[in-house]
């Protein structure tokens, strides 16, 4: 797992496309066993009004319907710690491992998705970590809001 | 909390809405804590093809973006125990009630729910009960494929 992958490559593009539509810019990509981009996503709340679709169930749905043995083998990619909805995204459809870009601004599900058998590799990237720590100060109420926090 | 609160209701007529249209037979819906239906909603699997429109994720998308304060009083009805995804979904917005028709055919995260905090009540509606056997038993194919796990 590094960088270099394409889920990685597909979930970092995906917060970019979500910066510059001036939403909530966290993205996330769906790879099969063998390595084949299945579906990939970022956070639609701003763009869409919409309180579901955050990176992960945005990959989720952009990659349809698809057979639980296809799932077990899956990674799921994401620009930033899960949230618990996420987490149980990822523990419901059985991924066998979650790749997180960073932890930094908001750590998630890890525990519970470890405690569930799934791998968890966080890559500490820097540039998620500024990407996101920017929108967070510029936009407190919508981050909050995404997260189900109060903002105080 | 019982079988005549309008979330129950509007839940109810979710899951027979799915049923006529063919879907998984799944509903829900979303109440404040002053009592008035913030949105519903069915699973769309079927209708749809979509993989993350659960009944739960549904009533939450259909009731739009809303300020994490009307959350944190809100009830959650849905007529069969939530999966993973949809009790993790409640623990994010930290929903104070989760209300359920029936846990006979699936029994989801109800312990989850608990051990954060948030209340759980059980219906054990058998006219619910006997909609969703019916459905597992003559789809079980897409029934698994819900819950990402293999039809053995």
């Amino acid at each position: 797992m590094s960088e270099s992958d394409v889920g990685f490559k597909a979930a970092f593009d995906e917060a970019h496309q979500g910066a510059e539509e001036g939403g909530v810019p966290i993205g996330a990509a769906l790879v099969s066993a063998d390595g084949k981009l299945l579906g990939s996503g970022h956070n639609m709340r701003m763009q869409r009004g919409s309180a579901t679709l955050h990176a992960e169930i945005s990959a989720l749905e952009n990659a349809g319907r698809l057979p639980a043995s296809v799932y077990h083998g899956a990674t799921m990619y994401t620009t930033l710690s899960p949230c618990d909805m996420c987490t149980g995204a990822c523990v419901m459809y059985k991924v066998k491992r979650v790749v997180i870009g960073e932890n930094k601004n908001f750590l998630g599900g890890e525990e519970y998705l470890k405690s569930k058998g799934i791998e968890v590799v966080v890559l500490h990237n820097e540039e998620l970590q500024t990407l996101m720590t920017k929108f967070i100060n510029e936009h407190p109420e919508e981050w909050y809001e995404d997260i189900g926090e109060e903002n105080h």
